[in-house]
């Protein structure tokens, strides 16, 4: 399983340390940080015990496009059951459907700020959501503690027979086209539409979403990429200036 | 399910603070600090976030039997896969043991110290060990993520469907005797043997454990405790003086 754990905007270094410190205690080393507020830290290499391997190997990035290239499944954890269209797994599911169902596929996992979560743009990029199951009246899990049961039911997965992984969700994955090409995809398509004034003005945000939300959720393969690409420039070739 | 969080000898206060926000998160409260090196602390409250109530209630003494007091099933976290005599489950099956085959016994789970784990004396009052599985290479967990992880496991284990349980282990549970009765009936068992020159000097201690974990595995009810400190009243006053 290649694993990379994501942690976006993180303020406090402290949880960087001890994000480090949980992954490696379950196995993974692959950490990358996009736009942390402090970093190299004191704190992040105190919490992080005999994990600064771990950090020091961190990839520390300022846009998310670099955080998740080669990614091909891309999971965000999210405390808030999220009412979008897209596929939600607790811990234990998300876990084994990697582990089982993907498992040569590189994983994204993306992990919020402390404060507000994963942003909209952060989960336009995710074709699947990961919830904690937690005390509904003290939700408040800290980062690395969330980083850490992820991590726990990673490596718990990897040791249960598939049989088991049958009960883990019934959303099969075949071989998902990479983040970037999915991200390129995705600024073909608003480059198609734009001159096509499908956009209102109002709502270009909006149906931005529901178009990523959909694909995502359809997880293409390369090859279903290149057929959709093909499309698009079948179009772009096709389009007159509209007045 | 009554399960209180037992922490002892901590040295960092942080580590105190994360542990009561990580049971909050899984909807647990009980915690209980025995000889915690810096109590009440800053660093504690603060890591605590909103548990700081769990924190205010925590009982903090000095003593391993207070922390114990109620306590029917003793559990001790355990980061090295001792070769005792005593039963040993993983974090789940550990779980869905106390969840579906004890429900109604308090538990006290125990965490050792940072360093060292738990002591000898501590293991002697536990019925079973609690390993979480880790990185061969790494399995230096944060008390705090031991902590998060086993509770996170308690609460997945109360909506796990019973069947799954019996996967647990097969280990069953009965109505065993308080933690305090047991410590009891090992005093008077000491007393009662002690005078029989039962223990010869140099292996004394080593005996004591044995049958400790002896004991401790066959979780004696309450009645089988009155049963068993009968016989040790019969013995005493049939002993004569060994010179």
């Amino acid at each position: 399983m290649k694993i990379r754990f994501i942690l976006l905007d993180t303020t406090h270094p402290g949880n960087v340390g001890a994000a480090a410190r949980a992954i490696k205690t379950m196995g993974f080393s692959e950490l990358a940080l996009v736009n942390p507020k402090r970093f190299p830290s004191a704190d992040a290499t105190a919490r992080a015990a005999g994990a600064d391997d771990v950090l020091a190997d961190a990839l520390c990035v300022d846009n998310l496009d670099e955080a998740l290239h080669g990614c091909r499944f891309m999971l965000g954890a999210s405390a808030r059951r999220r009412h979008l269209e897209m596929p939600l797994y607790d811990a234990r599911q998300a876990a084994l459907q990697v582990c089982h169902q993907a498992p040569h596929v590189p994983v994204g996992i993306l992990f919020g700020t402390e404060r507000a979560g994963l942003s909209n743009a952060a989960l336009a990029r995710c074709q699947a959501l990961l919830h904690i199951p937690t005390n509904p009246a003290f939700g408040s899990l800290n980062l690395a503690a969330a980083v850490q049961i992820v991590a726990y039911e990673l490596r718990a997965a990897m040791s249960t027979p598939k049989s088991e992984a049958a009960q883990g969700g019934g959303h099969k994955l075949h071989t998902p086209t990479s983040a970037e090409r999915m991200q390129g995809f995705f600024e073909h398509l608003r480059a198609t539409l734009e001159p096509l004034k499908f956009y209102n003005h109002k709502q270009s945000r909006t149906m931005d979403l529901r178009l990523r939300r959909l694909f995502n959720r359809a997880q293409p393969s390369d090859e279903e990429i290149n057929i959709l690409r093909g499309m698009l420039s079948a179009i772009q070739r096709g389009t007159c200036d509209v007045e």
